[in-house]
């Protein structure tokens, strides 16, 4: 199976309103719960492509019960999520009917004390044996060390499952030392991390600093891979209009199966695009468009661009 | 005892953010819950000023037990909610930093089942028996009948226990047929229900449809309070800038201890501008702050005006 971790699994929240008017007081109409946070948005994308899937990371109070509530419909996702005492937290997006645009909320996440995590890691311990390989993606609650995913990363590289890594910031910087198979930022993070505004340039700083692979998502422009192979620019073969915020976890859901299967680059690549194509012509985070990404995956474009630097 | 009923009762939560910005993503500062909805905030004034209080309504699911929680940490408050199935409402209220600005979203709350509403009712008429007054407060939640509080002003008035009814549009109209003894709508809310801009005029349209006394609140402007015994304007002393959100609550509350304790109208009008002063000087509606109480108790201007028409 394929282990997806969400150290600050979430209760998504959707409210649609006529019109986002600050400083005004909005009936809610529609309200929409499900179970969110990265990792769990990949689980549900694997669950659907019929991969055996099991989510684990970090929940606790009444909205982390309902996440569960949540997770538990989702038919070939098994539930490993480890209890916490603090109350996980929400992210509350607001859709506006007017133009559809939407406005998002995201809370902190629960304080998670040592001894919780002592707790998590010795049950990912156990998880990651059963594994074929790790996706671990999001931020990090508070009161986690900030080096907490280098430390999953070492422990799943002592058992020999690969990882897929997605996150930014202090806990992407952090982790690469533990040498992570797959690293994906999207563009901005990249930047932000490493301070190179060029998305080879940073992708090989990620490499310099101990991340074997790093895959960068440019939105509508597709995907830079700078692998030990060699760089490859995959490219989706139209613009497509929709919610981008679920592209991001279908892409990592695909390098994950592709790293499960020990696929070549270019398939795994290809098959990113499509899937991300196909979650950006799906309203929610975690599910995806099949006919998009039957549509997708025969033509997006995949060039080999020259051979990586050394390290 | 003063019994307050929020048939939508809710749990109201406050996110502070750097700025609020549309059709962008924020990360949330402080998250604060608490117990709301309009009867629950004017059952908090009544206990804080010492009177023993019980708090009936409807409550259910996860966001009504996190209500229920909060409302046992209220020292002399009842809880006497009555449960449904369904799950109780929360509000969000987003509070900008950089201006202070608060923008508030509304979830519509529960449906309710007519054997919930037939429920609810028998509770309510045991409650009823042991009350001094009866407040009902705020919007109804789906599956009830527009004539619900018709329907609990009725059985209160055979139980001989007056009501002070704070609601707006059709359940408001709908329940003037019940005489009920005080109705509490805001200027807009008054203009809403009766087409009337004046509200002397407004005021003498709702108790031609059946309310005894009509008390119209008119924020920074004070009270028009229209009564069998003649119309009387009550005015603060200066204007406070504040959180306006509970003054009505705070209004409320005074209103329903006056009627308890049989006051003479101008002093309960007095007391209740005042009090509405203390809450606009808190920022959670349900909080009153004891040193403006004090300061405006006395400085309240209230003024004698003609004489009411028959009814």
């Amino acid at each position: 199976m394929i282990l997806t971790v969400t150290l600050n699994a979430a209760l998504d929240v959707t409210y649609g309103v006529d019109s986002l008017r600050p400083r005004t007081s909005h009936r809610v109409g529609a309200v929409h719960r499900r179970a969110g946070g990265k990792g769990v948005n990949v689980a549900r994308v694997l669950a659907g492509r019929g991969r055996a899937v099991t989510v684990t990371g970090l929940v606790g109070g009444p909205t982390g019960a309902l996440v569960r509530e949540d997770l538990r419909a989702v038919p070939g996702l098994r539930d490993a999520l480890v209890p916490v005492s603090g109350e996980s937290r929400r992210t509350v997006t607001v859709v506006s009917g007017d133009d559809g645009d939407a406005t998002v909320f995201n809370e902190r996440g629960p304080q998670v004390s040592p001894s919780e995590w002592r707790a998590f890691a010795d049950r990912f311990a156990e998880l990651v044996r059963e594994a074929s390989v790790v996706a671990l993606c999001g931020s990090l609650p508070p009161g986690l060390p900030s080096d907490a995913y280098a430390q999953l990363v070492a422990r799943a590289a002592e058992t020999g499952v690969p990882t897929v890594l997605d996150t930014s910031g202090a806990p992407l910087l952090d982790a690469l030392g533990a040498r992570p198979d797959v690293v994906k930022p999207n563009a901005a993070e990249l930047a932000s991390a490493t301070g190179c505004e060029d998305a080879g340039a940073g992708a090989e700083r990620l490499r310099g600093l101990g991340a074997r692979s790093v895959v960068v998502s440019s939105g509508p422009g597709g995907l830079l891979a700078v692998t030990p192979e060699g760089r490859r620019r995959a490219v989706p073969p139209e613009r497509l209009a929709g919610n981008p915020t679920g592209a991001g976890d279908a892409c990592v859901a695909a390098l994950a199966a592709g790293l499960a299967d020990g696929a070549h680059w270019g398939d795994v690549l290809s098959d990113a695009v499509a899937l991300s194509a196909a979650a950006v012509a799906c309203p929610m985070a975690g599910d995806v468009d099949a006919a998009t990404y039957e549509r997708f995956r025969t033509t997006v474009t995949v060039e080999d661009l020259h051979a990586p630097q050394p390290h």
